[in-house]
């Protein structure tokens, strides 16, 4: 009787694409209006998925109450009206693609729940582009 | 050639998180203001997903029609604008949880469309909290 | 130089459209489903507009993180996982319409914001249901 | 390291459903008012997942530019402000239902992204009608 | 105490640009794609706005069912599934524009709602286009 | 017999909240976490609103195809992933609050669609906050 919950929040933060280790060029060239020096950014939506079994005494996979405790610990206090880029120490040296956020959300939410739950995260960079990400195969 | 076709619906819905086993303070702890014994209520949108083959003579998986009509007779005429814990028997004993709303919605739809088809059962509960259900594995 | 801002909030409420000193076949037959004795519920969707002058100062027309508590305070906390029938006065003796329930949210607001500022209210009760009001005339 | 990354976009056509080789009479009695030899018509909306691995390198798993090339080429450029029946080829001889559209779509898109990735197409014909393909199984 | 109420519903029809007393080039040019001789399609999104006073006695400015009926008699049957052009009287001499479609539909339901209230029309042609008409002034 | 036309779209920026001539600490206490110094970033989505008389010969009241050039050079170009503080030459010495970008949008639009329209403005910074603006009073 396995079931997936869902729930929704978001995120407001600034990030550019580029690597240290390219020319100016090069990042123009790869990553074009995204890797302006100076910055832009994105209102982040975010959906985590929880898999597993529900409770029979209460009726919940999960209570969500905690789930948003934890996506509010994880991710919305650290990134939240933030520069990924300068002030979340993983994207230091990780390009901030929507790919590579949605993996580390993954990672910071997927040691919180315990071994009994699999994660989904579905984020959305803009209205039209977003990935979803459900762990290493 | 398999494929999922999906349809939207809705139900507005009052009921209230409890068990009868418990008293009124292991309620409230446990689900906090959902547990008011005057009720809340929701609107419940709803996409249930069907998965087979197409028929290659009309080029429909199935004839969406009877999709919609089933939807009606299963959900929206027994839970539309009624109290779930009062007047839909399953859950006088079962908690009306999201999740206990999805497996009941599945297993109603489930038994009208044949052997020949998946179900699948998204139940938003509020635009944040959603669960999806696709049958016991 | 004027201008209004706009914040969205909602809550999830159960009611029942009725009039006491009505018969129940009356009732019945004006409000259809929606008087239904045992109640259904909604999650109510709210936007309050506030127009007035800019501060040139700040470039604030009102500081949005004093808006977004006014609305906790007048609506959410005393609406949201409520009974509006039961549990919230004024609907004791005037039927919970979507029309009523926008009306008592613009006087909670108005009184709070001063007179510096014109309220108006946008009131969902379903995707497809909404009233917008703005004040007496 | 798996992951989808999605895509929106959109395109407006006319289309019927019939089949030149069934009477006027059993076109209708199976496909409704949506076989009106007349034409009806949708804003179609498109959503192209496309899986694989992340490159190590940029942090990408496709260039999103690349991918809305390809989808303004195979489906925007051929689809937009057309005809099905009458302007693609394919739908002269093959009913253009919502299933037999995504097909198509999964089909175009399929041939030009490459071996390394799979994909997805979720396409709308109307807010509450949609279909999930994701290749031959 | 001036209110307006909103009710949405939608159509879906095909229609083209065009002046019977143009050539092919100049409707081309003028309209574009939008001109296409074999037609294209949308799924128009409507919302009517009724404004006026409230009926003490009910708390409603308007019985939404009353409302929802006169939409399906005076839009939903007649442009649903249909080509504009060809089967909407109106349109034979009158280009099917989102504004002439919208001045249409305000006309047909301002007749049927009585004196007492005041109409908008809200009207998308698609989710980025869309036009809002309340009456000559 | 006066209309108007809304046609949407969207950029995508970096900013920060605060005044050159106040403390750090004053900026800080105004504008909260928005006066971040590293900034933080927003997908704004806009709509802009052209009020006029239809053309009778077209049954256009402004070509749409204008419209969407205008705001894209007047708006998307300079504005799409960009930092405005540093980026938007009115924006170094005007604090950039949703309001001020709007009023801004609003100027560069309302000289170029000419005398014969008026202008609104409606700009959402979150899903949750907009402003709406429709010129001096």
């Amino acid at each position: 009787m396995s079931l997936t919950v869902y729930r929704k929040a978001h995120f407001n933060a600034a990030h550019r694409l580029y690597r240290k280790d390219w020319s100016d060029e090069k990042n123009a060239a790869v990553f074009g209006k995204c890797s302006n020096p100076n910055f832009h950014g994105h209102n982040y939506e975010l959906e985590v998925g929880v898999t597993g079994e529900i409770d029979k005494e209460t009726g919940f996979l999960i209570d969500l109450k905690i789930l948003k405790d934890i996506i509010k610990q994880e991710v919305e206090d650290p990134f939240d009206h933030k520069n990924l880029n300068k002030e979340v120490a993983v994207f230091k040296d990780l390009n901030p693609t929507v790919e590579n956020i949605a993996i580390e959300i993954y990672n910071r939410i997927k040691k919180r729940v315990g071994a009994a739950f699999q994660i989904s995260v579905t984020l959305y960079e803009t209205p039209r582009n977003f990935v979803i990400y459900t762990g290493p195969v």
